[in-house]
């Protein structure tokens, strides 16, 4: 399910637009929305998984005030050796345009806190999360 | 040492002003230097012990906005038999207002989380703290 | 329409609750939603008006983790000359427990930054929202 | 002055380390005062100017949890026609580890909101700026 939030106040700074920093936080929403899912988080707690971020590349392209309404879309983009790729577009629905886009790029981490191999298990765990070349990224649907 | 944080564009909200759960970070701040200049926090830690704020009572008197300058002072207003009570100010030093008062009421939780009596070796340390009637509330120090 | 929030990582804190800032966040999401549902925005924003909160009275009864739902009930409590009281209650649905209740007291401001009188238009107004005391404060429904 | 932010439980997670979009705000603080130190504030207030962040591609190489010192160095790395890039780096001074690298392209946008050409009086304060390369990048200092 695609998470929709409606701006308010607290989400806005004083350029009364949503702050860069509060965008992260909506990206994370989205990727929790995406294990709530399409992964078992069962899995990962039992196993001692943990999801870290490594790199965050996120283009502002458009703004959102209060009032307005945003939605996020995720896909995954690529999945490495060790590490993967979550593609995430804010769209804000009020005025119609791309507010962000962004690269996320992050690790599973086993208990010993070091990225683990994205084969086996945790490769077809992966797999069943959307495929970013699969989701029509306009603002249409 | 009194807490001085310069207001900057993603404290503010839409009114431009400091949001009011921002206030709450800025006392949380405050209390950790206390514990920082008058507590042992090894104790706290070796022990498992922590800190718990069950109320936050909190008037919003006067506003900050960006490139305000602000402190914080802190002062133990009340030891109760398992509770005991905070008192913080908030300062703006630019426009030498007061920007909010709160009484903070907290407890020390063991490692089954539960409150402790505040009694023998607690009640020493508590005691380190400045007493807020030896504060001097004012903004003119 | 209550709202329903989903605890995510980045709401949870050092002790892996969530933090007592961020309780205001939820709060003020919960008092928009409520301007949603039963004030006219327009009427407020035509006249430039704005809603003041000048204090938080919060109680922390419970906590909330990742991955627990976490909903917020809203009542008006009480209407004074110049300024009006929310009760709000944040409700723990995963442990079937209360996390926070709050008094929020607040005025509405004019375009000048002074508090109105609470009569007229604007009383009718705050009348439309739901009175606290004919909600049902537990967590059966 | 590269600001220093001893971290508190409040800038972290259920990780118990500092979040991502946290990051953004301790990057958003050093540049704030960057501008503080190097710029004419009231030059850009004035006129109209505000800094627009467009793309953040931040790096998380360390961690930093509760009672971490972290410090945040920033060097302007590249000046182009209508856009720029801050270079940033977040040092854990604890442990001593880089937590984050990090670059922020930013435009200055005039009173219509669109980008303006980084020329003329824009590029002489933009270039008070320390440039990126004569910035010592490492910890040892």
């Amino acid at each position: 399910m695609e998470p929709e939030i409606k701006i308010r106040g607290y989400h806005t700074d004083l350029y009364q637009h949503v702050n860069n920093a509060r965008y992260l936080e909506f990206l994370e929403e989205a990727r929790w929305q995406l294990v709530d899912d399409y992964l078992d988080m069962d899995f990962f707690v039992n196993k001692g998984y943990f999801f870290f971020v490594v790199n965050v590349n996120i283009s502002y392209k458009g703004q959102a005030r209060a009032n307005d309404v945003v939605t996020i879309k995720t896909g995954l983009k690529k999945m490495g050796t060790k590490s993967a790729v979550f593609r995430q577009c804010v769209f804000n629905r009020t005025t119609n345009t791309l507010c962000a886009d962004a690269d996320i790029t992050f690790v599973i981490a086993g208990i010993d806190g070091k990225a683990m191999k994205l084969e086996g298990e945790l490769k077809e765990l992966l797999e069943k999360i959307p495929q970013a070349d699969t989701i029509q990224w306009g603002m249409d649907n």
